[in-house]
């Protein structure tokens, strides 16, 4: 026997025999849709410059401005009337407190921990697992959310332009979900690439409307509306009207509404590894300019809404954004024109917002299945580099959302921001306690900072808790420790795998061999299959070898057994089994159990293996050899060998294939 | 290495260990649900008495006496008015006549075939597979008609008593279908004891209407009722009540419409081998019964339709039957039972007659499958020694016919008695063919009934053809051809696949071995599982023999190998292959490619086979292994070995598994 030394490190695949191994139809499919393969030496080169990081990354964020204005006058309306105009500036201006001190304790994080992670690492280091646990469930919870009310208001948006298709909103929704997770499984670069032009349009049409908008409020040009149209919400009474009249209750409510407008700020903090390098001061400039855009879009969108007294309608359309784009643009053909691309420009957005959660959450799920808290197939990047299995999961569980939900936006806001804001109070305080502990160099600032953005996070948390309680803020509040909790049982499971899997397995695989190694070939009738089975089962050389016939009908039994005697296979006997009650895998399993009752007995079972050529041939007979594999397997040191053999086609030869394409996993095909 | 003679005769099992193997749950719940298993000797005790036989066999054809009269009617009225009552009597009477023929015709088929195969069996050997297929096909799909009708109408006679159940007709005949199957999955003597009693009480009743009403006609106590009413079908105009005013046609129509009453003659010649022996004799006997019992039956309800008005409603109830019991037994307390234990025993019946084709379909199937036009798993006896595939498959049909017609026998009726007379026709005229051929003693009256028959079926066959075509017939028509070319499409592919295997299997058993073996043992990791593939693998004798690990990850397969070296594997050294692409199983294969390039080499690939305790175990794990195992098992000459290791329990070794139970596969348990 030839042996050879064991190898140091990898050596790349012997070449490939001259003639070509044919790719599978189901592979040179994907081989189309995805694109060629990528190496993992690729990764390196995936990653994102500033401009398509902004777009990638910062969707979800500034596409909130698109309703985070909204969200505070459908509170502020009801309960304060036309007050609610004086009001909705300070609440704005109070969030945008919040958003500041975030982007200032997001700049730590990002700095501080530059190989991504965001919220779970930052929370994993400082607080330990639990706690991240919570932080990345409440994160995943917030991403599928994002997905759903994302590509659910972007449909609004279109359908409420185009009212023919409002039957088909879930349809709608379910094919730019579609979409997006192709594009994503494609490949991160790409989808930077096909996402940039709706973020710069869309940030583009905001600058206008703001800059033209009060320029225009400025001259006197905005006249307000009435407050009393059909289908607005209902303003409150005329006693709310008195500027103070409204609870502090009320106003904190509408203050945590635009909450709503936060999410997505964590998102670079979480891909900083997708940045060029170097990462952290490529994540930290994309922050700011991030969190400088949506401050101004939601700012200049809330003082815009008091010039024209633009009021939330019950059913979601026009927007606010849309009533204001209106006024500000006026009539005539140019007016509508700009109109109409703001319109656009906002439905494109809104639905792209959904990537990035396709860029976040099956990082984050990996990085969780990483640390065997999620399943580990999250942890496989696929053909493209990306890890595809997060991408459907994150697809599949988003479409379950919108259909069950029928794509309604209202019913899933008041889950939305609650997981987010979880995730910012655990990471902004596992900053403070990661300063506290490491004492570097302006670690009392970097303190500061992140308690404040802890304080202000946690109290935001708890306002919206308690305000959207009831509107369905529980389920969220439920289902979140119930999720940890599952967490964990799959994390105890892997654990205890791994324990019992590696417990002395050095010492396993140095044990001695058997005493006694048996032979048994399995053969149903005598044809070129069972042949080939015979002719491997004579190249071993054990201590004692025979077939088997498990006996359903005599008289056939009898038949193969004269023409075994008759060949003279004297080196592979042939034994009959009586099977009476016709279960052969019952049998067979019954056979080899006596077989292995002396003891320290190994035995191979060799069994013919017909492979058909097309499916339906396949289901033209029983799966009798698989049950009996699959009962045999039930024993320890029972070992069944399957020896295939391809009916219909030579099969696989290295001589006899050919190829009918180029070589499939080639990057460069 | 010990060798053993070859064996003449089959042995039975050696002594299973003296502590049991666990049988697996689903196989616990199978031997509950339909009892112990039965072995194959028991066949011969599994045979029916006449009176049982008549029961299994003759409610399909007994019940139709239930709605032939209705059929008449049905076509009757409308052409002929009141006149439809002097019409229907000759109609039945030239039924009766083509009945007389068939019941002879068919002594004679028992008698010469006594192996049972009915039509199929009679048709193949007179006149070849393609007549005998086109046979097969029609019966079968009437089989499957026959379990849907009769559910079906079985149903409405339920609903047509309990209205409040009509919303669920649906649902009520798949329980039925369920329940007749199951019935039946459980065994043949089973099913004659449980249906026995609806088939009797059937024909009790039925005789008790027809004396009793003859003897009230007798004395003119039965009052025709309007022909009028509402829901009722339209009678014909005055004009049309003129005797000979109705077409030659449609009394040929109505004539052919009675031929739903000959569905089921053929039941008893497919079923022959059911019988007690002599087996044939019993038939015979049998058969007589049978007949008489609908001729009188028919007959009986046929007069004394005219002698109470009976005419069908549109909606199916109140049917011809019931309208003639409700006169004949009177109101009252008496009268009333009598009528409900009437309508409880047609229902019964007709919910039973579905029993006759789960007694036949199976065998017919089979009987093909065993020619190679059925897919072989129709061969296959399950637990209880029934055809369990032919009756899960009759049942799926069936079912899925019920719920696209939404139980509506209306629908279902003209599609009916094509396949039947199809199959008395090529049967008759095989019988026919037969005496020429055979020349046996009283050929020549054989010759002469079965002829007629023939003769009289084809023109039934002719006719209801012509007259349904419209109604659904030609589904029927077009189906039949389509079915049988998909039948020879299969056999053909069962023929190829035979020839390619039977080629030279003798000089391929005793071909020489390849002139090398390679072991390879492709690892992951070094755990327990990879420990105990080792472990086999050094029991091995191969040329050349080596670990190989594909590596994703450089850093983990550098580690391995280090930890490799420290054991000193040095019978099995490890190689690492590189794998920037991450497509493992394709990288294996490539790699064993390249190993079978040399040529003339067997490679045996070990792999440790991870087997969870739970499903749900298994989930969380990829299935990377099995796709190599599939993506290698491609080429010919390499044999995958997979070495199990169980995890969470101690796998099954003879001496580590206790049993829950008692010993599951003996017939006394």
């Amino acid at each position: 026997m030839r042996t050879f030394p064991t190898q140091a490190t990898p050596k790349p695949l012997p070449p490939a025999p001259e003639v070509e191994l044919k790719e599978s139809r189901g592979y040179r499919l994907k081989h189309k849709l995805l694109g060629p393969p990528l190496d993992t030496e690729a990764l390196e080169h995936e990653r994102l410059g500033i401009p398509t990081a902004l777009a990638v990354f910062s969707s979800d964020c500034i596409s909130s401005s698109a309703y985070a204005t909204e969200e505070i006058l459908r509170v502020l309306v009801p309960a304060a009337g036309l007050a609610a105009f004086s009001l909705v500036v300070p609440a704005t201006l109070m969030m945008l407190v919040v958003l500041f001190f975030l982007i200032l304790s997001y700049r730590q994080t990002i700095k501080e921990y530059p190989t991504a992670g965001g919220a779970y690492m930052v929370t994993r280091d400082n607080f330990g697992l639990l706690p991240a646990q919570v932080a990345g469930v409440s994160l995943l919870t917030d991403y599928v959310l994002t997905v759903a009310v994302s590509v659910s208001a972007g449909t609004a948006a279109l359908t409420s332009a185009a009212s023919p298709l409002r039957p088909y909103a879930v349809e709608i929704s379910l094919f730019f979900i579609v979409v997006i997770a192709f594009g994503n499984l494609r490949g991160v670069r790409e989808s930077g690439r096909v996402f940039s032009f709706p973020t710069y349009l869309f940030m583009f049409m905001m600058g206008l409307v703001i800059v033209l908008g009060l320029y225009k409020a400025g001259f006197g040009h905005l006249v307000p509306q009435s407050i009393h149209q059909k289908g607005m919400i209902k303003a409150g009474t005329a006693g709310s009207g008195f500027l103070y009249g409204i609870g502090i209750y009320a106003f904190l409510h509408a203050f945590a509404s635009g909450g709503s407008a936060m999410t997505g700020v964590e998102a670079i903090s979480n891909g900083v590894s997708a940045f060029r390098k170097p990462e952290w001061k490529n994540a930290r400039v994309t922050l700011i300019i991030m969190g400088v855009t949506l401050g101004t879009a939601f700012l200049g969108l809330s003082v815009l809404s008091t010039k024209v007294h633009a009021v939330p309608f019950t059913s979601g359309t026009p927007t606010v954004i849309s009533q204001v784009g209106k006024q500000v643009f006026g009539g005539g053909a140019l007016g509508d024109s700009l109109y109409y691309i703001l319109q656009a420009g906002t439905m494109l957005i809104l639905v792209l917002a959904a990537n990035t959660s396709f860029a976040d959450f099956p990082r984050l799920a990996s990085f969780q299945a990483a640390d065997a808290f999620m399943p580990k197939q999250l942890t496989k990047r696929g053909q493209r580099l990306v890890f595809s299995n997060g991408i459907i999961s994150l697809g599949a569980v988003a479409a379950v959302l919108v259909v069950a939900t029928g794509a309604n936006v209202a019913r899933l806001i008041p889950l939305y921001a609650i997981g987010v804001f979880t995730s910012f109070t655990l990471s902004q305080s596992g900053m403070a306690r990661h300063h506290i502990r490491k004492k570097e160099p302006g670690w009392r600032w970097g303190l500061v900072v992140n308690a404040t953005g802890a304080v202000l996070s946690g109290i935001v948390l708890v306002i919206f808790a308690v305000a959207k309680f009831t509107e369905g803020a529980w389920i969220i509040i439920v289902l979140v420790p119930i999720f940890v909790a599952l967490l964990y049982r799959l994390n105890h499971q892997y654990e205890a795998e791994a324990e019992e899997l590696e417990r002395d397995a050095e010492a396993a695989a140095t044990a001695p061999i058997l005493r006694r190694h048996v032979v048994l070939v399995f053969v149903a009738r005598l044809d070129r299959a069972a042949a080939r089975a015979i002719q491997y089962a004579r190249t071993l050389v054990p201590d004692e070898m025979r077939a088997v016939h498990i006996a359903i009908d005599r008289h056939a039994a009898e038949e193969l057994a004269a023409n075994w005697r008759r060949l003279g296979l004297a080196r592979v006997p042939l034994e009959l089994v009586d099977c009476p009650s016709r279960r052969i895998a019952r049998a067979a399993l019954e056979y080899v159990a006596a077989e292995l009752a002396g003891g320290d007995t190994e035995v191979t079972v060799v069994m013919p293996h017909r492979v058909y050529k097309r499916f339906w041939h396949r289901l033209l007979h029983d799966r009798t050899a698989d049950e009996m594999a699959r009962a045999m397997s039930q024993l320890q040191h029972v070992n069944v060998t399957q020896i295939p053999y391809h009916l219909g086609a030579p099969s696989l030869t290295v001589e006899q294939v050919q190829s009918d394409g180029e070589r499939m996993d080639s990057p460069h095909a």
